[in-house]
């Protein structure tokens, strides 16, 4: 059963990460929630919460909280947007590191919305990329940007907001479990007749 | 700024749950989940869970839980799928009752995926609907069954699983609070060219 690791902070986007979670799940995929800590909330006198809170005000109950040495042998690595949560997530050393690992070893990454800008912060080489439109001019001088909804780049999957998830999502699951699971996957949860993927 | 609240038990789809949430919100509708807990589970040695777990796995920290005589007065209930889940808010006595008080004073009622089983334990009058197709044969004879991915019957809104949820939250965003805020919320969700809504 291959596994994966989908990043949580304050301030993700909680369609972004769920979609995620639960597409890969229901494709027979080992999902861990992961929660990074936005650096300037943690202090001794306040421990980190036992939940993340997305960008909308959902409360996501995670699995652990981010620990580099733990969190190495997932299959894929999943990054989601949402403005603040992606800001945490792309500033910390620890997730940067992890990013160049993964794709070092030849595994999957996946990363959405200003999730995307992780690309920029782990200093990953010139490539294929899309994000949300709010953040293409931080990305657009570095890498080579499209505005196609998901774009492959060798084991670097992105993509751009909540209305591509569901692709993202489904590209994820093809490349981890094959055409065959994607397709069982899709077929149950009825996408509109006409839907572009 | 209207109000809306959204159903959520053990086994509720958290792709639909966190979709219809989060649309709403950006909406500047005002959301609360409320929490249905499945009787079997509760007894005095075991309280009431502080999150859900839905179906997929994700614990989601709701608001509160469901109480009839403080839960009347939202501009719209919302009812999301997920088979077990949508069997415990479904066969629950309040649920029933709000659903039929929501629709009798004129407000919006949504129902998706296995929810739409709440229209028939709440003995709302034959009306077109659409649900889950997983639970057709439960609806058909009792409704006039259509297969749209957005069915609109007066104030019942209903539709048919995840992959339809972004059409129906943007169609009860349509109608509290207007097409352009529709427009202005749909926009920045990046959907793929030629999606069909």
């Amino acid at each position: 059963m291959p596994s994966a690791a989908i990043l949580i902070a304050d301030g993700t986007e909680e369609m972004e990460f769920t979609i995620a979670f639960d597409t890969l799940v229901r494709a027979g995929v080992a999902c861990r929630s992961l929660f990074v800590p936005d650096p300037a909330s943690v202090t001794a006198d306040a421990p980190v919460p036992l939940y993340a809170t997305c960008s909308r005000g959902l409360r996501v109950v995670y699995d652990a909280t981010l620990d580099i040495e733990a969190h190495t042998d997932f299959d894929a690595l999943i990054i989601p947007g949402g403005a603040k949560g992606a800001e945490t997530l792309s500033k910390t050393l620890t997730v940067q590191r992890l990013v160049r690992e993964y794709l070092e070893e030849g595994k999957l990454v996946g990363m959405i919305c200003a999730g995307s800008l992780t690309a920029l912060t782990a200093q990953l080489p010139r490539q294929p990329l899309t994000s949300h439109p709010s953040v293409k001019t931080a990305l657009e001088n570095d890498f080579d940007y499209s505005e196609d909804p998901v774009v492959i780049s060798g084991k670097l999957v992105t993509s751009r907001g909540p209305g591509t998830t569901f692709p993202f999502a489904l590209t994820l699951v093809s490349i981890l479990c094959g055409e065959q699971t994607r397709a069982e996957v899709q077929a149950p949860m009825v996408f509109p007749t006409g839907t572009p993927f």
